[in-house]
């Protein structure tokens, strides 16, 4: 691999080098090898790992501690593609107030058991879905069974494919792609939904 | 319907003082009706939109220039419940660079076209679809059409489920039921696709 200079990593990443340089002294871009007393030089992986921070930020919209947990975990050496997935999803889950919602859970256990699905009884998921129902029901807005067995369902297409596509680019960096395809793609369904809303309610409108 | 304080307002909503303070000066929270120099009275419809505040910052995870934006919304009088999601909408979608992506309009307009779904030329779904794409490309994890397909026919499934939804709790506030209930049910799509690829992964790991 060719060397480069902080100049060229700027150009190739996108990004400018006052951030970049922030970067590095946030420890999310490890240094480059050291020449002479104030320069470095930095080679593909450094460009790499900029356009990873970089879409984290600005397409999944994540800020920079859960840029640095995903980043941990895919630079987690030792951990199977199927721990990867879940650490970074424990790692990631918004923070709910605990306590908020846990009448619910009975509700979301039966929803997961409705569709085969174990969930491990401290995962942060549980209580991310019972506080979401919660907050609906305490807002007036209750969520009926049907509706979430058709979010169940359809989440359930969407990972299918999504494990598909892990295979079929199955290579060292498994375990990125794995977390970054989780990540990045969660723009793409919600907007997705938006798009599908705006259309369904044009057709009823009519 | 019987005035409050507003320590009653902080017990009903879950709210610190402080916060529900802030909130006033903000504008995120109408004045209540003053009784004396330093004293005011508040009502329902005081705690209703304090919950609804909160549950768009803590489970939305919406910032709160943005539930301003959404607040706006669901106020302004005079739009068609079908204009009200359509506004939330554009007024939601996370920035993306513009220009960054331009190259896979195309791809996005034959992805809704297989649809038969249409979005308006200057709707800004075409650029954060199109900006998320270019990312997953530029990471080295392009994303087939066929992955885009069940993506968007999962997206369909769920839309139909939140409009009926909607029809079974047709009433006054039907737009802030739309607003809500398309952001307070985007965690719970999001949690159940990790579930559901956590779970997808376990059976393919045995």
């Amino acid at each position: 691999m060719v060397p480069m200079w902080m100049s060229e990593l700027g150009a190739r990443s996108g990004l400018p080098i006052p951030t970049i340089k922030f970067y590095l002294r946030e420890r999310l871009l490890p240094p480059g090898v050291a020449v002479g007393a104030t320069r470095s030089r930095y080679d593909e992986s450094h460009v790499r790992r900029l356009r990873l921070v970089r879409a984290l930020t600005e397409v999944a919209g994540l800020r920079l501690d859960d840029v640095r947990r995903v980043l941990a975990a895919i630079d987690d050496p030792g951990t199977s593609l199927h721990d990867a997935i879940g650490s970074a999803h424990t790692r990631l889950v918004s923070p709910v107030a605990p306590g908020q919602g846990e009448e619910l859970h009975p509700r979301v256990d039966a929803l997961l058991a409705r569709r085969g699905w174990q969930l491990d009884p401290s995962s942060p998921h549980r209580q991310a879905l019972a506080g979401a129902l919660a907050a609906l029901e305490e807002l007036g807005h209750p969520t009926r069974d049907a509706q979430l067995d058709v979010y169940a369902e359809a989440a359930e297409s969407v990972a299918r494919s999504d494990l598909e596509a892990l295979d079929e680019n199955s290579r060292e960096d498994a375990t990125e792609h794995a977390v970054v395809g989780t990540l990045l793609l969660e723009p793409v369904l919600l907007t997705l939904r938006r798009i599908a809303q705006e259309n369904v309610s044009r057709r009823r409108a009519r």
